[in-house]
């Protein structure tokens, strides 16, 4: 049998961040982890609330040890103060996920929602309902989970992964 | 005599980021410490040259050890594409430095130009100049150091800085 991948997904905000680990097997279904989210505290100024997402990603990268991080590419139609924002939280989880040796991989949003709903204009609720049922779910994650939860689908379901044949 | 706040001035962009340290002592004129530029390799993804950037700056923070670290806040008009790319270089950095406690401060462009030489409208050669003047050094320092080290100054000058008053 091929060894699992395992992808830590984020769905980065200057506010909630969402996580979401899964193991990837190669011709098998992937496999839930674990998922979350990372609540900021607006009162605190934007440094101190990057520095707590960096160390909150290392622990979940100390702890589950993920050897890839998906996120999903930026969107376009921002504005260019919420790209800078988007941009700074990006940053803080890239450096530290880099640092730590993982594989950095950005999938387009509307690629994510066909990973999981199998088509690009699917709702929050799609997602959230889909990822429930794929993963065999007791309750559907919140709205940022399974955002994340989907990104890290849409890695392991991305044809550019290592392929590595069986003894 | 009060202590010197050490203040660490970056200038953060994804290929060249410029970084100044200077002293500043309630009363007396801020002494320059060190400046340079940290080279990012295009040809490495973007992630890596966050966490090289991230890196030199814990390595800058541990030999230096500033208390405070400046940037420029982010100019308005440059589009979104721009702006996420500045924002990730800002957010590796800042998560870094608060990790760290140092307090982050922020100064728009034209007060950081202002305090360096006067004026608001100045080029890249005038602000160069003033701070070579400024801190009688022996040649003047690349554009993107020379700028760091205007941003540093700009904390300097800035009202907000604690005044300690002496014994």
């Amino acid at each position: 049998m091929t060894p699992a991948t395992r992808i830590l997904g984020v769905d980065p905000g200057t506010r909630i961040v969402g996580y979401g680990l899964l193991d990837h097997r190669h011709g098998a279904r992937p496999a839930y982890v674990e998922c979350g989210v990372i609540r900021l505290r607006e009162e605190d100024p934007m440094p101190v609330r990057l520095s707590v997402l960096a160390r909150t990603i290392a622990e979940l990268i100390a702890e589950f040890g993920p050897r890839v991080l998906s996120l999903e590419a930026a969107f376009h139609g921002v504005n260019a103060s919420s790209a800078l924002k988007l941009g700074q939280a990006r940053g803080a989880v890239m450096a530290v996920a880099a640092e730590r040796g993982l594989e950095v991989a950005e999938y387009p949003p509307a690629y994510v929602k066909r990973a999981v709903v199998g088509h690009g204009r699917a709702t929050k609720q799609d997602v959230m309902a889909r990822v429930q049922l794929l993963f065999g779910l007791a309750r559907p994650p919140t709205a940022d989970a399974a955002d994340a939860l989907a990104i890290a689908l849409c890695h392991a379901h991305a044809p550019k992964l290592p392929r590595r044949t069986g003894p």
